[in-house]
């Protein structure tokens, strides 16, 4: 692992690190911030997954996460969206190849020998920081921003038992459904779409929801409102009387400024959960 | 003037908008920062001025700034830190030229036609927002980063009356006699060093000091302090009996994450002033 930098930030650090990455083939970036409780104990965990064309610098610098991580005493993970570099498959659309992971396990070509997000994130990564860093991955949840919020939801409701609480910010909800998804899931999955489904939160919330609590916050004036598909995760979630707070936030829209002003009920919200 | 762009944040509204500066001679683009509050009566003003290479959008995406100044009930003006665009001189270093203004008004060659943003702040964008606005300009403030910190200590102790505090990040305090300052001061002013000396923060405070409280936060390790010259402002402020608070702040850089560490605190401070 090579340390990329490091800045004091409110009484903790926030690095960037990248290692060489197994799954992914390649090396990989991710922004980690550590508050300053992790210098006497492991501290809880919280993931912070990306939204479409986003590294793992974008949360880092504009969600404002760490005032309230540091508050709290828990870590911030920043992975990246997607392999990068030189060799690895990419497309010139915006939503598909590098900076858009989608957060699955490619099979089809050419992106199958790189993007491997799941496998990343629910293992590889972990298990590194776990190994390099002061936290306690007995206490994780997590968290994301469109295509991240995703990725959240998806991570928590399959692998259970991993993550104690999960929000999202603004996410995409029934991508199997919709133009943000469809296109991804076809390229990265291939045509058979029974393997799309454990990729689709209003789908799994459907077939077994999430065994803890839920905060999903989205701005009435979304310009991708159509293409998140909010509605399909708040039936499926009220259908199962999954425990949820699900809430449409007047006036606000899908960027970091919408982010930022609910970060601090986000992070307040998993220290519930994460020190109960 | 042209909105740029409107997002919800906060409760309030984080614009940014553009106009036809004339004393510039060119497009200006600013970020403005509204609470909810000024929806009701016009509120207080807080000035952030950026450093070096740094737009009118840094800070505005990255200080966290908007969460205190909400809470407050206070605007935040984010200009931009010098004329832009084809027409306009540049160099190709970054600390000269575009994004380099240094908060003067240029009298010599190339610079001259447009770079006179000591004008542009201390007139004609007070001036312009006051009458676009909800905002109340007998109740300003000012504070800003590393060269902005550098214009924000000049423009309060040279326009007497006009800001009720200032505040400064790392600020560069003593220009005439660093290399942060003497390149960018003889440019735009040529060599005739008289003209130098209302843009040095150490020797304004020396000569005159501000009539109102001052807070000055700097990390310990700041990779820049040798160029800043901090140590000049603090003895002369000092000597003066000026009234302030100086801070080193053990482990900080010079970076975003010093600043959006101890943002609240500025906020809170320059609140404390404006609602006095």
């Amino acid at each position: 692992m090579k340390t990329i930098s490091e800045n004091a930030c409110f009484g903790g650090k926030q690095g960037v690190y990248s290692h060489a990455s197994e799954v992914c083939g390649g090396e990989m970036t991710f922004g980690l911030f550590m508050p300053a409780e992790a210098e006497n104990d492991p501290v809880p965990v919280l993931w912070f997954l990306s939204g479409l064309t986003c590294t793992h610098e974008n949360a880092m610098v504009k969600a404002g996460a760490q005032n309230w991580a540091a508050e709290q005493g828990i870590a911030l993970i920043f992975p990246d969206t997607s392999p990068r570099g030189t060799g690895v498959a990419n497309d010139e659309a915006y939503d598909l190849g590098q900076g858009a992971g989608f957060y699955v396990d490619a099979t089809e070509a050419p992106w199958s020998p790189h993007f491997k997000m799941w496998s990343y994130l629910a293992d590889e990564l972990p298990t590194l920081i776990e190994d390099q860093f002061e936290v306690d991955m007995e206490r994780q949840s997590i968290t994301g921003h469109s295509m991240g919020g995703h990725g959240a939801l998806t991570l928590a409701m399959n692998l259970e038992g991993r993550f104690r609480s999960v929000s999202a910010f603004a996410p995409i909800c029934n991508p199997t459904a919709s133009d943000w998804g469809r296109k991804q899931l076809g390229a990265y999955l291939g045509n058979d779409e029974s393997t799309w489904t454990k990729h689709d939160a209003a789908l799994l919330m459907k077939d077994k929801g999430f065994d803890g609590p839920v905060l999903i916050d989205t701005g009435t004036d979304d310009q991708f409102l159509d293409l998140l598909k909010l509605e399909t995760l708040a039936e499926a979630a009220t259908k199962r009387r999954q425990q949820m707070n699900f809430r449409m936030q007047p006036g606000y829209d899908h960027s970091y400024f919408f982010i930022s002003t609910f970060m601090e009920d986000h992070v307040t919200f998993h220290a519930e959960a994460l020190y109960a």
